[in-house]
C-alpha cells in the first residue's frame, strides 16, 4: 500500500467534512433550519441518478454527473456561498473560488487533484451535455425547495419573477421538459404570493 | 412529456428531503452538532469515486458504489437511525427497515421503485463486490469522524474497542487496506484514551 497516497486522500476526505457546515439560503423543507452544501450536493446526486432520462442529449454519463454534482460546490469551504440573486458577490466569485479550487483539490494526490479540478472547471463552464445537465440540476433543486417553504428564499429584497425565470434558463436547451415544468412552479409561486411578479 | 411519470419522481425527490433530519450518533467535526444522513451519504459517495481503488475486487463498477450509498440510508427517514452499538435496537431494525423501504421506495415510478428496491436489499446483505465496499466505507466513515471528535461515540455506554472492531470486520476482505489502517486507528484511539480497551 502506498501511504503516502493514502495519507493525501485521507487528509482531503477529512477536510471535506467542512462542507457540511457551509449553508445556503434556502431551507429544508418542514424546518427552519437552513440546508448546508453537503446535503445539498446529497440531494442533487439523487436527481442525477433519478432524472437523467430528461437530459437533453441521449445517454448522459450518469457516473460523470454525479461526479460533477458531488464535488461542485468544494470550493464554498473557503469561498462561501454566495447568494443566487447576490450581484455585489458575484463580482468577486470566479477569483475566490479559483484560489479556494487550487488550495482544497490540491490536498488530494496529483492524479486526483487534476480530476478533481477539471470536473469543477467542466461544471463551471457548462458546456458539455453532463455540465449542462448538472448545472440545470443545481438551478431546479433550490426551485423545488423553495416552493415547499412558502417561497422562503424568493421573499428576501430584490428577488423578483424575472430573476427566478433567469437563473433556470439553462434548463430550457439541457433539461427542456424540467425548464417547463420550472417555469409552470414559478409562475404558480407568483400566483400565490410567494414571489414578486 | 410523461407528466404522471415525473410527477411521481418529484413526489419522491421532495420526501427524500427528510433525510436531512435523520441526524445519527457522530458530531461534524469542529462542532458539537450530530451529523443528519444525507451529510454522511454525500461524504460516503466522495469516499467512493477517491477511494475505489483500494476495494478487494478489481473494477469494482464505482456508479453502482455510489447508488447504494446514496440511498443506503433512506428507510431511516421511516424507521429512523439505530446506534450501530444498539442491542436492543437493532431487534427490530429488519422489520421496521423494510416497511420503510416499501413506503418510500414506492412513491416512485414501478422501475426505479423496483431499481431501489434492488439496490437497497444488495447493500443490506453485503454479498456483490460492489455492496461489500459500499458497506466497508459506510463502517470507515463515522470511524474517522469519531476519531477527529474527540472519539466522541465511542464514550457511550458500553463501547468497548472490541466492538468498534467487530464493526469494521467486513472490511477485512472487502477493502483490506481501509481495514488495516482503520484496525490501527482503534488502537491508536485506545492508547490516547479515546475508547474504551
Amino acid at each position: 500500500m502506498n501511504n503516502e497516497r493514502f495519507q493525501k486522500q485521507l487528509e482531503f476526505i477529512i477536510e471535506i467534512d467542512k462542507l457540511k457546515q457551509i449553508y445556503r439560503q434556502n431551507l429544508v423543507i418542514g424546518t427552519r433550519r437552513h440546508e448546508n452544501d453537503a446535503e445539498h450536493s446529497w440531494h442533487l446526486a439523487m436527481m442525477a441518478i433519478l432524472l437523467s432520462e430528461y437530459a437533453a442529449e441521449q445517454n448522459v454519463d450518469v457516473l460523470h454527473v454525479v461526479k460533477l454534482v458531488l464535488i461542485h460546490d468544494l470550493v464554498e469551504i473557503d469561498a462561501g456561498d454566495t447568494f443566487a440573486y447576490d450581484e455585489k458577490g458575484y463580482e468577486d466569485k470566479a477569483d475566490r473560488e479559483q484560489k479556494a479550487a487550487e488550495r482544497i483539490f490540491n490536498i488530494l494526490p496529483p492524479d486526483q487533484a487534476e480530476e478533481l479540478m477539471k470536473l469543477w472547471c467542466e461544471f463551471e463552464a457548462m458546456e458539455t451535455p453532463e455540465a449542462g445537465f448538472a448545472a440545470s440540476l443545481d438551478r431546479f433543486q433550490p426551485l423545488l425547495l423553495n416552493y415547499n417553504t412558502g417561497g422562503h428564499t424568493w421573499k428576501k429584497p430584490g428577488v423578483v419573477s424575472e430573476k427566478v425565470h433567469k437563473r433556470i434558463e439553462p434548463a430550457r436547451t439541457r433539461a427542456p421538459q424540467i425548464w417547463e415544468y420550472a417555469t409552470d412552479l414559478i409562475e404558480t409561486a407568483v400566483a400565490k404570493g410567494m414571489l414578486k411578479p
